[in-house]
């Protein structure tokens, strides 16, 4: 952001570096609809390795990602069961629903976890002509509306262990997985692994401009090929972006660990002008959210004139979120204003 | 039921009585696909005046009122609010999804009641470009797979200032209105006002063999007329179907009176046998659920060899149902077979 | 028809006559949603072996067996073919697209018939991931736009011929496939074997108040019972209907040879009266088409006037549909009251 | 194509020049989902402007581009009518039934024209609510696989004018408008201004890497930006492939006279080996379909043993588009090689 503005409205509003700039003019490039994009193969196979996947399909959007994987898991009419406020349901538009008929019901978990018992009473497999039959669970991690809040690896085997007798299908919006994996030092692959189908971003922090990756079977993954063509989004010589992927995922994954220390900076800056706001110890990656109640449209403003762009996620939460935009000075200074403007 | 078989699996078992099948015989009929059959336009007349709506429609099952009512008021992306057992998203196989592009998100509550700090919670509407809105939240009443539990109307009407000044639409599932009504007093109409738009059946305790009817403003209603033939479900002759509706809502409502005592009867001496199985106090109508854990299955196949035909519902549930063709008699033999078999 | 008004707008407005009441009264019945309705299955069985089929489908209307049976046949994003002015491109609203993402093509042909050429040079089966595959071609026999034509059984043949060695399979929309066997004399099975998957009426020429089949393998079958369930169209107690059916399939057949006459009667008078109108060569069945140009809208005020009712069907064209409430007297009546306003 | 490989299968193969990928390079960016990328809006603006429409959106494919342009024109359940072979019910894999419930019909046209008799025929607008209502007419220019024929512009303008007084849109699928604006001189906004919404690449024939235009009025375009995140395929600093977009705009479109020039010969050289194969004087713009009957496949498998390659488009019909890639030296030798396969 120009002229000393700090956006810290998304991770998604990082601009390409120049050394990615570099990786992306002198990619080279094919045509990626006929499978013939080099530099296309090499991100998909470097990212279905790095989530123990047989095969992965680049795709223009992380929704996209999530759309494709979650449907070669539930057919049309079955079910997925998530977390009330998971990007799934809450910022897809309704697209598993109006595109492909893909029924869901949800438990709320404060920190968008995974409420064992909820799942163990909702789930119904194999529910019969009369019923609708449960077919995929999803997560999220990190889990974006609840703050940027890790799943712990163990939950998540625990999920798999309750879903696999009853052969329902794991799904992982991994948008912000690296986050997830910088922040626990859990291995990207022991996350991968846990679910049938991961959908990750290169576009938010990581920094690429435009890109994500759905992983897994290979037979998944072929049928997900065909549908991101009907969808209108097969593309041509994608090698393009698919470079400034590769390049992201060389150089901006354990940067991470930067934007997390960014943001519990902020977190504790504003903790200490109105401890009701936050609690520093629920910042875990690069997201922190700030209640403040009826105040929230007024701070989004006040900051704004400050040159601190900032985001309101439900009634009284702001929300910020750092990234490679964001320097530790720049998040010195969002800080300082924020920090102002909540005392 | 031939035989001394006693059927308790559902009330959509009764076959229509001689009395009915004399009003069939005689009704007056014409093409309601050109809108000119008057015993339909009498039922329906009937039926949206006990509602206290402007408009209302014949269809073929209680499922297609629910589909037809929620799609008046949820456009395509847009979503649906209900409790997560409720018939619209557990028995109607995605329907909503699919056909129309409705996504739900749920809350749990454990006798399907309108929990109104999770409606709170939950509900986003006019949520903008980025995040779906919630147009609608659709109860059930009285809740079948909860066990035929009624919904106050003083939660109903709490709910409908909950989300009134949101903009955001009701629409009752009132297959089992009729039992609310006679179980509490309340008016059908006041039930009916509370909501924008609601289905009630015609072929559950009120003996009808086919029909349901949606109930809703003249505009909703005509945009359900055309979107019932693109289902292929607007029929032509459906005034022998309207003529055993009208009879029953003329000598099947206040005698489900019966079916409620005959229900806590088997209750009762349920209980008496084994009183973890049921509380009677908890069966409010014509629906006895028994928890029976791992016995379900068996207690299901030894009462069908001694002629009582039950279900189950969810894991270690079993369900009873009592109606039209379930006489006092029958409830007390059904009764004893239970009671041995749970004892 | 009270009061001496004859109805020729479309064969669907006849009324269940006493001997039809009758066995509706007497019918057995069932639950047929768990498939246990006796007469029902009397139904199915019966118009199953007509066709020539393994097994069929008792639905509300032509329409929703037509969906049906496409269905089976046309996965979504792929390919059905029929004629332009085939009742399932054109009078179904879009259902088969709406609902379940079948694309068409169409061929145009004057009498509505099979265009040999044209679904070589259309059909593209197994075209690859980037092409729309044909699945299916549709036929309609007769052809109701087209004016009640009869599709012969030679060309169905030759069609089989065509198709078989694609993979691409057939559907029948046999509306009215009983007048096109009454005018032929063609068996119900040769119609019926020749093609994948058949919808045929009980409710049009054959006068039931409610009712179609939808008729195929058992596998086709048992999966358009499921979809039939998901688009809220399964129902209960069906077998008062079906008994309708069954009476329908006994005693009104053999008597479609009287609507035809009765429809080449006035066809003849008005020819005499204006030849220009129509060629009685042309009426086949029980539909006759006059083309009258801008006097369309005109005539049919005017026949309305005179108590005869028929409709228009694409600019200047009324449609006039002879059936079991309209009796050879009536068939004069109307034929002298068209006649002189055509001249 | 390296190493002498001549790749004749589609213009979509096209690689980013050098002054391309400096500009791509040099891009102002910022996230177009939040609409605030100001190389994005530039393009956006030109696109608009040229085609004389007041606002546009940057897609990622023509397919997309048609999916929205369509969709803004055409609600669920109603109709688009189209040339049988043109792309958007061939090459978009039903997306238009599948995704928003588009039913279509179809004309057959030996060079994909647009014939006013069969449109005038088929329209049905305001059909009521028992039939189809046709929305719109797509048309394709120049038309792929009729082999890059032009439609001209009066047959365009007499479209307009049949469907105007209908109430009937047009849609202009302009993948390849170029080639038409520079095969006839006619200005881009002449045919832009013919119809309701048009969609162009910059992918095929302008060279780009990724991306495609759709323009309309500033209405459908807003509704456009939200189904285009619904579908997954709003993207973030989509300016670097915009800035590729611009870059082909003022460099690549004058130029498509060379590949006009060397389709024509490359059909020359053909037809005077076979002339049954290929009329020269059929080659409008960039497209060349070579009439081999059987050799079909052979003569792709032979050409690409010799370093040619291209492509089956239906039975016995080989394709070769030319493009930015190749070269007049280029085309000259797969004249050559193509001309001693064919003889």
């Amino acid at each position: 952001m120009s002229s000393g503005v700090i956006d810290l409205r998304s991770d998604t509003v990082t601009r390409p570096t120049a050394g990615m700039l570099a990786a992306m003019s002198s990619a080279e490039t094919g045509d990626d609809v006929y499978d013939e994009d080099p530099t296309v193969h090499a991100l998909e196979e470097r990212v279905a390795g790095l989530l123990g996947h047989e095969a992965a399909l680049f795709t223009v959007t992380g929704s996209l990602a999530n759309l494709l994987g979650v449907r070669t898991l539930v057919p049309e009419g079955c079910e997925l069961l998530c977390e009330a406020q998971a990007h799934v349901v809450r910022a897809e538009l309704g697209a598993h629903a109006s595109w492909h008929g893909v029924t869901t019901r949800t438990w709320s978990h404060p920190r968008g976890g995974v409420d064992l018992a909820a799942v163990g009473r909702l789930m119904a497999p194999d529910a019969g002509p009369y019923l609708v039959s449960t077919a995929a669970v999803a997560v999220e991690n990190t889990h974006n509306f609840a703050g940027g809040t890790v799943q712990p690896l163990d939950d998540l085997l625990a999920l798999r262990e309750l879903v696999d007798p009853a052969g329902v299908k794991l799904h992982l919006d991994g948008a912000r997985l690296w986050n997830a994996h910088v922040a626990t030092g859990t291995a990207i692959a022991d996350y991968g692994r846990t679910f049938d189908t991961v959908a990750v971003c290169l576009s938010k922090g990581l920094g690429a401009p435009v890109g994500s990756v759905v992983a897994g079977s290979a037979d998944a993954i072929a049928q997900a090929r065909v549908w991101r063509k009907r969808l209108g989004a097969g593309w041509r010589q994608a090698g393009v972006l698919a470079a400034a992927g590769l390049y992201a995922l060389d150089h901006h994954v354990e940067r991470l660990a930067e934007d997390h220390a960014n943001a519990r900076a902020i977190a504790a800056a504003v903790a200490e002008a109105d401890p009701s706001a936050v609690d520093p110890d629920t910042v875990e990656t690069n997201i922190v959210l700030l209640n403040v109640g009826d105040r929230a449209g007024r701070l989004v403003d006040e900051a704004r004139a400050e040159g601190v762009l900032t985001g309101t996620v439900g009634p009284g939460v702001v929300r910020l979120i750092t990234h490679l935009d964001v320097s530790a000075a720049d998040a010195r200074r969002a800080a300082k204003v924020l920090a102002a403007l909540v005392h």
